[in-house]
């Protein structure tokens, strides 16, 4: 068979602030692949299906003299994250052909992994779609439910406050602290998000955009879990209005990933206030729970009564335009871009 | 008898930054007592002997409008705070006369306390001075004590980052940390301090005046545990030449007590590097460390094992210039103020 275009996204260049489209995430077709013969060396080549759109990966366009828990993107390379994809040969063993794969793989069309490292073969229950498994039943459902229970320490009748309430995260963390018996405040925003978050469970729900943070929480708090997944002044009105005690969930500040970091205002809340910070990545926590997360989490994404939603987007062509959505916060849901069909 | 000048420090006007001698804080000998005659109503009457200067009163010299965890100081009446005194009379049965009291005490010369709330009957070590039992042997004792045990998950070979090492808190942290097999680094404001933290086991001790605490923790780190005593810049250091999973224990941020909170410059460090932080007030770790440090601290207080520097002031019209020697941080030692001799 001749060879076919292997389509890839490339990381072109770096951002100043938020990446564009063309420029710093550019769409490449000028790579083919030999599907029936290009060598494996001991791997597998893997058909991609979905990729995951994801804040962190704003952090990856770094300069590589910065220091961080994940290599920065590599200029002139494909780019690389989460995806799932299907192996068309194999030279592994215990990896069939047909069989899937979960894990970090590079955002083209077809990959050739050398070995399963990064990589493990998963099954799909057949009422989810493959793009849920980078969602609800996957790294942003285990981290809402892996940080929740390493670190919420939730008491009944508590007040927790989630920010970005309405994405794979904060609408998973919303729907866990309810099961828990908790008061939950959450914040979003757009008035479509809101309306999410009441339908899966936030007691106030509120656009962010058009209230005020602070007026909500001194309404409605004193807040003993805060969710952070944006950092600036929400979380400095979280630290304004937090209870004695309280415990801040440090999951992400995606207000800072663009435009530089913004400063704590008062980290004196700290001392006085007796709370607790809880910075964390997901990976060190999947030894511990990655067991219950699919025992007990993902049965009930497939049935129901966990709710999420997806922006999914069709071809790597558009995956600059759904990375820059996502980190305008003008997109809602799961941020997945579909590659291809089984 | 006559009455006798019962001799106090008045909190008399609330300090733009820095408080005033002779202005926010007030020697005053106008009043009088019959230490004969005056009416217990069921209490005791204290002679009062130390009491304790303490940084944690800047934050009681706010209005009353800003809650915190401790009332706010009461303009025109006495300030109070830590202190030790000998019984003289007794209307409660299982308090003798002649016995010793330590707790929350009025700063003056003779206390009227209607009941033991905030005190306790305590015994002295005849190798040890009372104003010990409010430094090493006392509050500061104890914050460094509970504090690690609870929060420090120190591991031997670990970097241990101790702020004001030669304070009362900061030099007990710093002997623990090198008990628990440590390398530690301590910073200060005076050569003199320096030499201090370098007799009671610093690994590495600097003048933070004169050396960048960027530069030290740069070549000496990366930090493991944060003692933080300061927040500001020092803070802000720590965090970038934090380890993967760092704890910052954050016992206090004087930087920001007088001139107002100093901002934490990159939040996002919590997350990237899964620090964790816990602000504490002793009060609520002592019903679960308090045999502990009774049974474990206390005698190597007393056998010299632990070492300690105290700034002892004599006489009550002195206390408003031992505080702003604190918050300077001019003085060297627990600060101390001598009100009578047994």
């Amino acid at each position: 068979m001749a060879p076919v275009t292997n389509a890839r996204v490339m990381f072109a260049a770096r951002p100043e602030d938020y990446p564009i489209p063309g420029k710093t995430t550019v769409y490449d077709t000028s790579e083919t692949i030999d599907l029936e013969n290009a060598p494996l060396n001991g791997g597998i080549l893997v058909k991609v299906l979905v990729v995951s759109v994801d804040p962190y990966m704003r952090g990856r366009m770094r300069g590589p003299e910065h220091k961080s828990y994940i290599p920065a993107f590599q200029l002139g390379q494909p780019m690389n994250g989460g995806g799932i994809g299907v192996v068309l040969r194999s030279e592994i063993a215990e990896v069939a052909v047909g069989s899937h794969v979960r894990g970090f793989l590079s955002y083209q069309q077809y990959v050739v992994a050398p070995s399963m490292a990064g990589l493990e073969v998963i099954e799909k229950d057949p009422k989810l779609n493959w793009s849920v498994y980078l969602g609800a039943a996957g790294m942003p459902g285990r981290t809402a439910f892996m940080g929740w229970r390493e670190y919420a320490r939730a008491k009944k009748g508590e007040v927790a406050f989630i920010s970005t309430g309405a994405g794979p995260v904060g609408s998973m963390v919303i729907q866990i602290a309810k099961e828990d018996g908790l008061k939950v405040i959450a914040s979003a925003g757009t008035d479509e998000k809101v309306k999410f978050m009441k339908e899966i469970g936030a007691d106030v729900a509120f656009n962010y955009k058009t209230t005020s943070v602070r007026e909500v929480l001194e309404k409605e708090g004193p807040v003993d879990i805060y969710w952070d997944n944006v950092g600036g002044e929400t979380l400095d009105a979280a630290m304004e209005f937090a209870n004695m005690h309280a415990r801040f969930i440090e999951c992400g500040q995606i207000s800072g990933y663009n435009t530089g970091p913004k400063p704590m205002k008062n980290p004196t809340h700290m001392v006085f206030k007796c709370l607790s910070f809880h910075g964390f990545l997901v990976g060190f926590l999947e030894p511990k729970y990655k067991a219950a997360f699919t025992a007990e989490v993902v049965p009930k994404v497939a049935s129901g009564e966990y709710k999420y939603t997806e922006d999914l987007t069709r071809g790597l062509d558009k995956l600059g335009h759904a990375l820059l959505a996502l980190l305008e916060g003008t997109n809602t849901g799961k941020g997945v871009v579909v590659v291809a069909d089984e």
